[in-house]
């Protein structure tokens, strides 16, 4: 059943754009960046050590003296992982000769880690080798494996090297000697081995690892004890956990059975991520039936307007319908971007345009949100408000950050916002036999399998005019955002006839074409549903698929004693300041409440009419601490 | 500088009235429950074993055996002293032999349950004896003690029988002997025995008692280490507590110099009640600032629109100035409780309208809603919003309750409401040597030690009509409420000229005068300050000193979905329905929104004109779980 699939890394080219000065930014200020930090050269940073574990396990392994051994997180392996992914998707769009020579080194240092059965983990081969597969709970062997595997797949298609990939290979191989040869009736507490084992079994072909993806993903849950179980058999946990609580890891009943997107909301991503591959791959109609479900469960009544998940610090989890605080939201960077890799799965099986809809929203907001304008700061948590004096002193707000830090001790989301941000061709173009997919606007050349290559340019997403040059013809498909109320789409200057269907108008086109996409887009109020008792009588602003927010800097220091006029007309402005950069920023007419000493009183408070402005959500922050809201009081 | 102080609880009887019905039902229903719960003889209900602790102590110390020893928390004592402490207080008002017989038989295990050297708790006597004031921050040894102090006081004021007092002068003596004499370095962790020392001076002349109490209140904070310090020479804990955060327990620097109401919120009014007892009691104008300053913290910058206060759950605690969420709020019945105390003692000092009105403001709303309407089941925390399958289900939530429960397992809230209600004379009625002061109104008579001697009827607070009969003449003040914008208060019919001085117009009556106090109260709106980001345009209903709410039982199922009108009328009714009756329903204009699927769209709600329909908060939860929202949109 599987309809179409991502486009390979190297299909797309960007040609400057929006996307693509984030790419540049990635290449030329994180990457290397963050490989400071892994190599605990970054001043002031939290300590890595990563680079250094592979070093000291190789050591350990050929029986030198290990150093230091073991530093950091059970799961600190996948901070390289990460990082080697994001390079690998870089080298893709740009050739760099030099970071190519210093992920090679690192892939021999990683190379040098594993152990002769082709076990892989630094943690529990330098410090705690007794404890192999003991905690699937809390371990995170196999979560480091997944990201290992997804390394070694995109840095195999982006460079053709297999040094990575057969390590990989060796070890998935010690994994299913594991867990199918030898039954071990575990399976991750944290999902994301499935995921990495149906694209390797996509890049090479050996069914064996979809097979082990496909263990993983049916055992879990039908003992929904197993974790407690598990639990009572060792003397040790990492963290502290008893297994108690099956929701957080999603394994309170089999994937199938699953109708609420419950826990931890990274966990679940990856999770439905691999259940949507694995449905669209083997034609499971049931796994595609939970993964419908369980996709409305997250978008239909728990995700933030900013394509946030997972509301709730406590388990950095889901919490339960229509529960969205704005200013306690956890919202982690991570989770938006497996929500991007959900989505991207549902579209293989159903080419809706709900799915690429959603995408998009994550990707505009709270992905870019994650990092600072200068990519050199990280957001892991994105609140969709911010007052100082409360979010950084109340205890219930201790997880909210008002300004991005440079690095976290648990470094999960800026390597992820690297990885994503370089990939985001693949997930902005799909095809299949006979059609290619434009389900994101991206500048650049796409040449895809089908035959078909086209080059797009467009000021999205701040312009809203799309142009296609056809370089090869074929038949095409292109998204319209489910928002849009009307567009003109032109081949060759003239309209075309040809309708919408689930948010894709499909043309068949020939070399040279033209074709020409203009969303008829105006800035927007947007409303809550009254079924999310947090935001009722509050209105926010859209201007395409961006969210806005307002700040203090903008506004004279307060935002919170705005109210928004939603009657009023919406005026648009470039805007550039400091960090923020060629932007627009959005104008509307709105009272000012006047300050009252009172906590409560019996008048209304006097109001008076100003002018309210508003900057992209996914830039706000970046210029000093500041009160912050996406959703405002109305007049 | 004691300007006046409480009233004696046998100087008030009340002849019925609103709440003479509360305190029928304290003594017909809730004493003798409570008493059940003590025993362990009420069915369904957590296990207490209060009583029996106090038998099988006295049992050990008789070199008997003690029998199943201890059961329950380390301050199960005070149960059995704040269920005395209200017996004590309901005797005064009403005589009743079986009930006196049973706190007699209560009072002779108690007494019997005191060491030789004066020492008295259950559990360091008959458990862990050996570990006696080692464990200050979580031991709660000196708060059991002054809660006993205060029911000893209660009993021998009420009863005239002074075997309580007796005990408790010789556990007074014996704390003397470990923090005075023996220099002891420690002070309460919950304060508690600082306010109660001040009762049982007040109450026996013996400065002793108000000097140890000065010496806990002034010894608090000096070394805010203490607490960690204490930590470490102790190898067992009772939570687990480490001493590193003395804002817990108000510890973070001395009492003077403490600026914002920070910690557990029932910690704090216990301290801050004592501090301003003391203030008065020696004239300490140094003290008394610290009291203002920690009462403008609490009252203007943290307090809900109810009276509630500790927004958070984390700690129980205060959380910032202006974090005042509605549906995670804790509120504890409690903390109400205790800010009723330190308002009636900030009255001793400075006879200020502010500190009554947030006296009735508490009671009437928060404490009163601790209660089911038929006196069995309590609240401990008190929201401002419940959305059950939020409510009820999200982990953030999960010190919510959307019902009252019968009783629990750290049963603070239950006997405290009790003691408070059947004791609210001392807070209705004040007196120095020259004036009685009438801060609430409450039925009933009551005879000032001035000679003053009044007959007070009203229907407050549904009617706002006060009449004082006057049977012995003097200088009486009576306090009009500072929300009240125009009032008729006439003396034998004619309208008198005094005028109002800081809350209270002062009048001199004659024998036999009529004096008829008129509010002019309307149902009103009522408006947060801009400051509070939880309540952007929002807004509530109040009538007299009640708020009230909107339940779904009333409102067609959901009342998330309605904005008010608050340009509209507030129509008045009679309302009786179930557990709640004889109350007044407040109808207002409404609209409300259409639901939509959707979480978010780009069009306004529909929205359809409707009433609205409010109870007062105190009822809510008396019919069944459902929808309750204190602040709600504005149309």
């Amino acid at each position: 059943m599987k309809i179409q699939s991502q486009i390979g890394i190297r299909q797309f080219r960007p040609r400057g754009g929006f996307v693509a000065q984030y790419q540049d930014l990635i290449r030329e200020k994180m990457i290397p960046y963050q490989y400071e930090v892994l190599c605990d050269r970054a001043p002031g940073v939290e300590k890595s050590h990563v680079v250094q574990n592979f070093i000291n396990t190789g050591r350990a392994l050929r029986g030198e003296d290990a150093g230091d051994g073991f530093y950091g997180m059970v799961f600190q392996d996948s901070d390289a992982a990460k990082w080697l992914e994001a390079a690998a998707y870089s080298l893709a769009l740009h050739s760099d000769p030099e970071l190519e020579k210093t992920a090679d080194a690192l892939i021999d240092h990683i190379a040098a880690a594993q152990d002769v059965d082709g076990y892989l983990n630094t943690y529990y081969t330098v410090k705690d080798r007794e404890k192999r597969w003991e905690n699937l709970l809390e371990g995170h062997e196999l979560y480091c494996a997944g990201h290992m595997m997804e390394a070694a797949c995109a840095y195999y298609e982006a460079t053709g090297k297999r040094t990575l990939l057969d390590v990989m290979e060796r070890n998935a191989a010690h994994i299913y000697d594991v867990f199918v040869q030898n039954a071990h009736p575990g399976y991750p507490g944290h999902p994301e081995v499935e995921l990495a084992l149906i694209k390797m079994y996509r890049l090479t072909g050996n069914e064996k690892w979809l097979q082990l993806s496909g263990h993983f993903i049916d055992i879990r849950g039908v003992d929904p004890d197993y974790y407690r179980k598990e639990r009572l058999k060792r003397t040790w946990t990492v963290w502290g956990s008893d297994g108690r609580d099956p929701e957080y890891q999603q394994s309170a009943a089999p994937v199938r059975q699953q109708k609420d997107a419950r826990g931890h909301s990274v966990r679940a991503m990856y999770l439905y991520t691999a259940m949507a591959d694995m449905a669209s791959q083997c034609g499971d109609a049931t796994l595609m039936d939970a993964c419908r479900t369980l996709w409305q469960s997250v978008t239909a009544r728990q995700m933030y307007v900013t394509g946030g998940i997972g509301s709730t610090v406590l388990g950095e989890a889901f919490s339960v319908d229509y529960d969205l605080p704005g200013d306690t939201a956890y919202a982690e960077t991570c989770a938006s971007i497996g929500l991007m890799m959900f989505a991207s799965r549902m579209l293989e099986w159903e080419v809706k345009g709900q799915y690429a809809d959603v995408m998009e929203l994550a990707f505009y907001n709270t992905v870019l949100s994650g990092m600072q304008a200068d990519g050199q700061k990280f957001f892991y948590v994105n609140p969709l408000e911010v007052v100082p004096g409360i979010a950084d002193r109340a205890k219930t707000h201790r997880h909210v950050k008002t300004q991005r830090p440079a690095w976290y001790a648990c470094a999960c989301c800026p390597p992820n916002v690297a990885r994503l941000i370089t990939s985001f061709g693949m997930y902005a173009y799909g095809e299949s036999a006979d059609t290619a997919y434009c389900h994101l606007y991206a500048q650049g050349d796409v040449q895809f399998k089908n035959g078909v290559a086209l080059h797009c340019e467009t000021d999205y997403p701040y312009g809203f005019t799309v142009r296609y040059q056809v370089e090869k013809g074929g038949r095409v498909a292109v998204r319209i955002p489910g928002r849009v109320k009307a567009f003109t789409l032109t081949v060759n200057g003239k309209n075309t006839e040809a309708p919408v269907r689930d948010g894709y108008v499909y043309l068949r086109l020939a070399d040279g074409d033209q074709v020409m996409l203009v969303l008829h887009e105006k800035p927007r109020f947007v409303y809550p549903s009254p079924r999310v008792p947090d935001l009722t009588g509050m209105v926010c602003l859209m201007r395409g698929p961006l969210v806005y927010c307002f700040e203090g800097i903008d506004n004279g220091g307060n935002v919170v004693d705005l109210l928004l006029d939603p009657r009023g007309e919406i005026r648009e402005e470039r805007f550039s300041d400091g960090l923020v950069r060629d932007t627009v920023k959005l104008e509307v007419g709105a009272l000012r409440m006047a300050d009252t000493e009172a906590l409560y009183t019996d008048e209304a408070p006097a109001c008076t009419p100003c002018k309210a402005y508003a900057v992209p959500y996914y830039l706000w922050g970046n210029r000093g601490e500041n009160q912050m809201r996406v959703w405002m009081g109305k007049a």
